[in-house]
């Protein structure tokens, strides 16, 4: 299409139709998005079967339910941190809507059949559950085949040992903590898949929300791990997934 | 072998050559890496052709050169912070020991010559460049093809314009940014290139030592973002090249 | 008017009306207001077409209330962070005042007809709309055209690309962003448009409620960037008016 | 230039010497330097008269000199936080640089003769001058007048309330201050010109190297105020000028 | 009374009452408050005409009734930070209280007629007032002739200078300021009166709920100004009290 | 019963039934719970009279009974930080269970009627008795003998110093402080009992939510003091009666 | 004798030798100085008897000595954090000179020989003495006489106890401590002396160079203190004598 | 001692050769420390075997020496973080002394050859080591049997359940840990041994000179964990050892 546009600029130009200072005008000021440019950017999400992503907070319901309609048809959509209020309108206006309201988290769409990569994602804890349930949406609606374990802290730490197999067969692993947020730096130290750190505000006093285990994991003495924000599963499943496709497609290309 | 070791001990329980409770206090106290359980972890970074790493920080240079005599044999080495006057001690000790005085960064090996992956390198500025090295031959050393650019800063947006095709075509991006650390936030609005984030401590006044370009990375508001500690090229290195190693090598098993 | 008491005060003296003792008393106790002095102060915002600011939080409906009822005659009004509840007694009592509930923000006046400046504000996200509203709001009262663009994120560069030649067009810019906040850098790098940066609370977990883009706003490596506090509308706003009604003013003098 | 090379291409479409499919490739990929958009960026500084501003903190004294040498026919050059050793080696090849010790800083060019107009820089305390310096040198390098007044205490109010005319016949006012940092405040209350806040790393204890004054002048009472990195003067000259000279440009047109 | 336990103590041994061995043992375990040390303390404030306080934040009605109901008859009190609920029993059941609701703030009992001392506090903005009563009410409580007035900002400068004289006539000022807290460095450069600095939690963002008037005042470049915690009205008004009664007592030896 | 379990295998194999391959892999798999190992962590509070913890914060109603359900044969339990309506919900549910309800904590079980120790806890202020209570029943549930002494604070110093013979005769001492934390400093200086400090985030402004008496306790100038994580009675008691046990333990061995 | 210069002034329009225009204009441009409102600010430290302070840091040897020469003949001279080279060039040109190189202070002058006060100050460690000098000096050179007693500290309590009575007997207590900073807190609960307290910058680890004792202090259960910047001994010792002065002062109108 | 001279009194008393008044009088005013109350407080250290403590930052080799000398004769002496040129002072002038130049430690004097409790100290690093030697060397001389374990990471899980025997074996354990400090975490989930943590300042970037693992080890989610301030090895073995002499000596009693 932008090509399209700028060929027909041109065979305006050959034939004479157009003065070569017309055209100048429209090539110096076209807007890059006709260059090709800016698409590959608008649509790089629903390329990358990704789900397009709303952040809610600080949404009202009426803003949240414009966007979705105007996304709705061209792409899965996933909203993150949606209020009770919202919650409630998505799920009458749209029923087939998957709502995990632990997770303040709707997915519209269907879930890739095919999947392309493995990833396992782990909490230390139960209360960490609702950051999980954003990672693992996020990577299955990009293509991936995702085992969620729940309560696998440190201070039991055959717990960890118990799932070694199942982290080491998988691409990536996805390490969800709160408190100390020991748990990455452990399980970095017992299989050799890469591992994404996400910080949760789980815990109290001198935890500050997330600041603890988010330390915690920036300095673990293991490498092979990366570090998300705080309570950010979204992300830490969009880039899992982000990784594993990169790679992947690479590969077959 | 551990195996063995527990198939002997299982032969002389059933030759009756051990007895029941003798087996049974062997295998309670077995100590695991006997079962093959720390063998994988003490050797995993000589398989994966990562060099044994040494972070010199507080090491005497005798604590270092004894490490690296230790070492040598079995792996490649790479020193990361090592102190002035250790650096001349390897120096004149390993004549072919590759060093990088800006990073105060040692490598000895050889850097494999098969590649299976690529990763671009980019910093912000010129003074991100020693974290960016520590980056490169870490990656490299565990066979990766690396490109490193330095100076890409995002108050010239076209020098990061320039090097999209680079980015688009490398297995996943190292980012280096110190000052404000805004740079891995508009490489991932431009390539869908997984990032990692490097925060360094580049900057004056409320830069804070790289709390302000870390803060930048952790919140950004592109995905398919992770972040490494503060100047922790090494770390962003390994990462970058495990990563790699991992799904590559899932996939052609 | 206060030369004029002084003035009086001198003729008195002259005429003998008053002796030379009783004229030394005024003249030591003075109210600096009397001076010239304090009248520049108290009604500085006046004569540059400022409103009124009232900083609403903690003050109850009542104070309120009389604090308008005491100023509205003399200037426009712009009242913050209003309280629910007085907001409501406020839309009952001026049913002509200017009601933008989102951001918590009253008008009563009239935005002058001629304007002598222009100011565009752009937000990286949609929920950074009610600070921009704030600095809308009050560079309008203040005799300023203003531009105001939503959603310019740093993710797709394209779309602050778009939007240069406005940016260009502009006395000055306000860059409003929350998150990482790099807009700001990156809009500085492709426009000779000064910048005024706002920091905003939108984000969670690292953002520290607005710290993470503060420290990015302080620390740009792009010159020609100011910084405003944490969703400070308001301040963002008035400089930008004050600084070009202080220049025009100074040309036309 | 670039135009031309557009130009250029566009008269060999028409004379059939280039195939549309070629010419469209090089549009395509033209680098967007090539289309003007870049130029504008990598000249702004130079266009703006403002010299090209070199960080050295953490270049060697060969980087530095380099630098300079490439840049030096182009611009005037001004180099901040230039470490002893290199401040030695420029002083000797560049006999006609002007180096000012006490701020680590070094401009090499011409001040523009014809100003456009007047900056008021005035200090709290003695310490703080080597930051105003950086402040003067660049807004003179960029066409300012620029008068500095050490000293200013906000302890001593009197200081402040005699150079109220000379603030007051000034486009914009540099307000320097480290410990506490309220000068700015009390001056915002006394005269209508528009404050840039630099806040200094001068103090100690609770002063936190800067981060009180810098709270302290984020927090203002007062509007009109914008502010700046802690000690980071070449920034205020910078955006001082800058917003001087985008106003009294477009009132030119 | 206690003298007259030892006194009777010491009768018992001389008249071969008590066994020296005795004797010696009740010396040794004397409980510290039977030497007349203890007693001293745990009087002090009522010694000092200062009312009991009651620091009520996390007590139950229940516990704070009590409390009142033991003090009551002993002394004043001055309870401070009395919950809603709480403060409409103490309403009901001491309809003498003087209560004052902004300050959740509750006096039972006198203010002595004669005062030995005069305070002026002022406060920055209209939303310091309820800290400014309760530094108000301790000190009168304490025999202190108090003078509060409101809304003295920095930003209007002559409102400070308007308020000399009082000031200087005052044994001490209590000062009392948010946002960035500058007010007590502009008094102290004004007046000889020593200042007791109270930062308030008043201001957004970056005041950080009281942070940055607190480093302001601490960092203040004018000497004589000495600090309280943020919103300590309680113990600016007691210490002030304190000061005046321990030097004029003293005098008066 | 895991040693027997292995035990029953080495008899398997010992008696041809189990082949020596099918056993090694049974021992290669064996979750590491059945060597013994994990059963000690998992049982190892049980075994120590501890009751089992849940930390109920982020907790549904149905999540903790479900918990408390299935654990309550096994062990005696103990529910911190229980919300309202759960602490509701167990109330009817096991009406023996002991309910603090200011500590929103629960206890089911039985504490053991013989004692092994003696603890004595001491809290600064009343605000401190709800972590204080935390403390207490963690402790009494594991063996020990408990004595609480309430608002001790170190602004009476003879309160303190009235409790030094209850304090030297318990074997470790739990020292609870909010606002400046300063008590178990002054109790360590008094009493040769080693001090568990537990800071609580009692007070307001610079007490930073317990920020201020935790630093407070980590900088004591006196040794034998260790430090708890803010708000944690839970730990404190826990620690205290650990370390008891331990010791008397290896006395008995 | 300004109330001399403006009774001239009124004189002269008296006789019609100055028209009301020109003294319209003098009296509109007065230097506030000149209405005795800043020289009462200029001399207010000599008039106290203070010396005049000079903050040295960041000032050169040569500032330094012109700064003393200028005001050595009018007033006593304190300089505080004077760098060693200027020690050594004060010692040189001024003999006379006190210099208390621990604490890199010079006093030059004489201490007033009637002392109208009392302050005691007390260090909790040997370390702090430094600060307690600075304290010490000013507070003689202002005409009080002072006690300094050092290694207080809080875990000794005895130690505090012993000197209980000579602190009863001051005006004024300055208590200085690092670390912990507990020890004002304690002093407070012992004597009804008002407390000075001064954090230093004393310890290590979680003291934070200061920042410990400071939260320490500013949040004492005990009121009656006030508090000064980490390691500010000279502000302490000003604000001591200020008050004594002040209080006194008003006595003997 | 004390006690005789109370007795003496009492005998003075009854011979009738004091006065009652003179014996009050004595009595009231006696220092505490002769009531038997001060001399257990400073002859605690000693009385329980531990070392005098002299904390060496900040003091000068003279007042070493000088402290030294003194307590020599009555007591070990540790001394902890001397300076360099106070460590060869004391080389010279105590050739007995044992010197840790990597700890900056001193001990003079002899440990106890009966040991009355075991104490393991394991360091996650070899950096730690230093901090390690100051708790083994406390410890030792307070009479304890210790052994040191180096290097214990957490990356490497099978070398802490390699030591888990060990461990068990211990009345309490000291781990040490500097980066992301997890080490604790991970050693409370395999031993029923009591922990006390000690953060140390080994790391870089977001370990914050030992925040990172005093956060970690203050919110780890297991019980048991005690804390220590960051780099304190003296408190440690302080604790551990006064914990054991506590409850050992009690049960001998």
């Amino acid at each position: 299409m932008d090509k399209n546009k700028i060929r027909k600029l041109l065979e305006e130009v050959r034939k004479g139709n157009k003065s070569i200072k017309e055209a100048l005008t429209v090539l110096e000021n076209l807007p890059f998005i006709d260059l090709g440019f800016a698409k590959i950017d608008s649509h790089r999400e629903l390329r990358m079967d990704a789900p397009e992503a709303i952040y809610c907070t600080n949404k009202t319901p009426a803003q949240i339910m414009r966007i979705i309609e105007k996304m709705k048809n061209d792409s899965n959509i996933i909203a993150t941190r949606v209020p009770e209020k919202s919650l409630k309108k998505i799920k009458k206006t749209y029923p087939e809507a998957k709502i995990y309201p632990e997770s303040n988290l709707v997915f519209i769409g269907k879930f890739p059949k095919k999947t392309i990569g493995k990833v396992t994602i782990i909490t230390a804890g139960t209360s960490d559950i609702p950051v999980a349930r954003e990672s693992e949406i996020t990577a299955r609606s990009m293509g991936m085949e995702v085992e969620v374990i729940f309560d696998v802290g440190v201070s039991g730490i055959h717990r960890v040992l118990n799932i070694r197999n199942k982290l080491k067969k998988s691409d990536i692993a996805i390490v969800i903590a709160g408190m100390e947020g020991a748990l990455p730096s452990v399980v970095a130290g017992l299989v050799d898949t890469p591992i994404i750190a996400v910080p949760t505000s789980v815990g109290y006093g001198a935890s500050f929300k997330g600041i603890a285990p988010l330390l915690t994991m920036l300095n673990s003495c293991a490498p092979g791990i990366s570090v998300m924000n705080i309570d950010n599963g979204y992300s830490a499943g969009f880039f899992a997934a982000a990784v594993i496709k990169k790679i992947r497609k690479k590969e077959t290309e």
